[in-house]
């Protein structure tokens, strides 16, 4: 299955789940990760069955739980928006009350420091070795 | 249990799920459900047990497919956030092309048209009689 090009672009491969790929937008302030359902002609969350949502479910709740081992957020943001890209995505983003855009949504704000590519390394890692 | 006043202020009960509350936001321009799950102490998404997150995931499915069924939207957002309001609730919004804040998230932004108070009864109803 082919992923939007504007998700690919924007974001580091990271690992495959049973479902969804998981990625990593290059983000300097805040860990964001997309969670993209590998199922052709998805958009919505209810475009996918009820054992794909629970799937679903459990990726996030594996990736949430990953975040606040190793970033301890302040809060997680579990959003599926998709208005800018229609294939369905959900981001898996770790909030600190004192980050760039507290308390409102982070989408479209810029951020503050570089990102690090070490990064994608550790989450691969990571990931790879759970 | 407890809803957050602010939860409580800010939408209309329409019908008690197995886990979750379901209350509309009196918005004029798109219709926006929360799912409030009934369980004490929740934040975050993962802070619900998998069988909970499940049961979640049903419950946005359905109210996923009745927005859909009744109000024709061009895109579904499903979001959990609490940068506002800790306590775990999640969004769920019909959204269009030509509403007042696509393609960018709508928090934040106000509605152009007065909200309907027979949109209250009308899915107070439908829940209902489901």
């Amino acid at each position: 299955m082919e992923i939007h090009s504007k998700l690919l672009n924007d974001s580091h491969f990271i690992y495959d789940f049973p479902l969804s790929q998981l990625r990593l937008i290059p983000d300097g302030d805040n860990t964001w990760f997309l969670l993209i359902p590998m199922r052709e002609g998805k958009k919505d969350w209810s475009d996918l069955s009820q054992d794909e949502q629970h799937q679903l479910t459990d990726e996030i709740d594996l990736v949430c739980k990953e975040i606040q081992k190793h970033k301890d957020p302040d809060k997680l943001n579990v959003a599926s928006l998709g208005n800018m890209v229609p294939q369905l995505h959900i981001h898996v983003i770790a909030r600190y009350k004192d980050d760039r855009a507290w308390p409102g949504p982070i989408w479209g704000s810029v951020a503050n420091n570089e990102f690090d590519n070490k990064e994608v390394l550790f989450w691969q890692d990571l990931f790879k070795s759970r």
